[in-house]
């Protein structure tokens, strides 16, 4: 087979992973993940010259961690990732996350890369500044439960409103159900929360769920923008990272977007395996355009530890070439009581997404709003 | 808060969890999973009437299977679907996901929700038609490796075709790389299939990856259709399986699917959690319109059991409502010797995917082929 002659820009892409193994098996393993990820081909059938030096990946450096997990960089050219989304998510774990013992812990793009990428719009301060809310961490909640009508469900966005809240979002189940259909309950919120900040004064945004049918996505979406809705919450896991993006990059929405972690879990749950909490939640989320990323907070009903929601909130905030800082929104179970502690580990840049909890606190939801509010507004 | 009067179908949608723990401990688990996968609400809070009675899961079954596992049915009213792909994956998985200890085993869906898909357009009978291959196993090899130009990869696709392979498909991390661009290497791989067809009088086809950007996917569709291409490669892990549903559902398009299982490992590596091999290669990858479903085959440089691979293979054939049979794809570092205890575990209506063995079986690829082929006439 003829030596293909192709100029490459000499930038490469690097991915760390975490192994799991002794030493020897883990660098057996470093080495077929070279091969794995781009090639996909005996090694020792590996064209010579351009494909084995350049598009099979590199071994930049390999490092013990414990005597049971090794750290290794690879790198990859930046061609092999054809400058988009969906291939340099495959390229990066695409077959390597069918094998155990493998954890994709981070990456760095070079800039030929991150030119092809707008990142997050509004970022930390964009949306600080469309809120009106400097300083002190965003409030936001959840409309639900699911079985509600829209027209019960703008009541509940009117007395968030009302309360202080700053971000009103969907629950991630509501879709087109037809107890409560898209249109019809994006219509009821809006003009819930459009009120509401007449009599407050106050910019809180009403943001719906788009995880839809993927060629109605962006329908949806051009929908919502024209009802007049603050952002869009979408599901990358059950839609792709990449419809994100699309949806982010779009000149004609044009909206902040939050990323939800539905279908993500298996991921990260298992932590020989998957994808790291600041890769996934952090980096990846970014990448892909969301302004701010939910997950669960550590301590609520799901399993996730206090460390590894720091490292999300790193994630989110890590020198990553041009892209802008994002929020983290940790939900998921929390409570008022705990809002003290997780300042501590977030920050004040952060969102508080307290749904159930909100409810729980009292019967009268436009003072347990208020009530959260006091406690967002000393920090 | 006032009682929703909707009137539901009374259809419910079947969801089997395998859960891990003790039998106290299990059943705390389902009970959490009915509210965590609808209503995201504390149980004490939930509306009486309607949402409680009706939307909230509800626990059909309760078994044990040894003594740290139980197996859980809990039953959705089927409007919590959206009678659509990404709300039921949500519905049924999504936050659930990211809690340790549950595995979604199967599901079940009534007549008023099937009806909502196509499922697959060929099946097993349409690709053997299409084909026109009766009885035998069909023969399927990729494109490879990555770094090869167009013109190099129309040159492998002759020589495959010419050997005897029915099914020949773009390695699938070929995207729209510099070395190789997308339109090029359909217009040389068409060209190449069709020029090997008319010496062979047989019907081999070229099946491209189709795995692109969100807002891309239909037109590189569109694009590859008018070609000629004879069906598409799509990973559904790194696209979302809607979007596979979508391009299968296409009439302007009408070809078949194959799947591709890249970014989807961490579903099934961890036995207590994630998607069963039975559900995700099996039961979601037919609901979303795959003829054909690729996996990694025992044995190989994966992880699979020959059990797991059986069971992808019964997903791909148990009576699932009106949806067509598909062809289980086993493939990754498998090798001709392989092939007699293949047939064992698959039976005959299997596609045998040989990449990187075919090479290695000798020196002159297109003998390599015809004794592929000779192997698998004998089945």
């Amino acid at each position: 087979m003829a030596e293909t002659i192709f100029e490459l820009s000499g930038e490469r892409i690097s991915v760390w992973y975490r192994l799991a193994g002794n030493q020897n098996d883990a660098y057996a393993t470093a080495q077929v993940i070279c091969l794995e990820q781009t090639v996909e081909f005996p090694g020792e059938l590996v064209p010579k010259g351009f494909i084995q030096d350049e598009i099979v990946g590199r071994i930049e450096s390999f490092e013990e961690l414990d005597d049971h997990h090794y750290l290794v960089q690879i790198s990859y050219a930046v061609e092999t990732s054809g400058f988009e989304l969906t291939q340099l998510l495959n390229l990066c774990f695409g077959n390597s996350s069918i094998k155990p013992g493998i954890r994709l812990e981070r990456f760095a793009l070079p800039a030929g890369l991150s030119k092809f990428f707008r990142g997050p719009r509004y970022g930390r301060n964009g949306l600080r500044e469309l809120l009106g809310v400097a300083g002190r961490p965003l409030l936001c909640t959840a409309l639900k439960p699911m079985g509600l009508s829209a027209a019960q469900l703008g009541d509940l966005a009117y007395r968030f409103a009302l309360g202080g809240i700053d971000i009103i979002k969907d629950d991630h189940g509501l879709a087109d159900q037809p107890f409560a259909p898209f249109r019809e309950r994006i219509q009821a919120c809006v003009a819930a929360v459009e009120r509401a900040n007449r009599e407050t004064g106050r910019r809180c945004i009403y943001i719906p769920n788009i995880t839809a049918p993927a060629n109605q996505i962006r329908n949806q979406a051009l929908f919502a923008k024209k009802a007049g809705v603050g952002g869009l919450l979408v599901s990358p896991g059950l839609i792709g990272f990449d419809s994100m993006r699309a949806l982010a990059d779009d000149d004609r929405i044009a909206l902040p977007v939050i990323s939800h972690p539905a279908l993500q879990g298996s991921f990260v749950i298992n932590s020989d395996s998957g994808i790291s909490h600041y890769a996934l939640f952090g980096q990846l989320t970014r990448l892909a355009g969301a302004d701010a990323a939910i997950f669960p907070n550590y301590g609520g009903r799901f399993s996730f530890s206090r460390e590894e929601c720091h490292q999300i909130a790193m994630g989110t905030a890590a020198a990553m070439g041009p892209f802008k800082l994002i929020f983290p929104a940790p939900g998921g179970g929390m409570n008022l009581d705990r809002i003290p502690d997780m300042v501590a580990v977030y920050g004040r840049d952060v969102i508080f997404l307290i749904g159930g909890g909100l409810h729980q606190q009292g019967p009268d939801l436009i003072e347990n709003c208020r009530y959260f509010y006091k406690i967002a507004e000393q920090f």
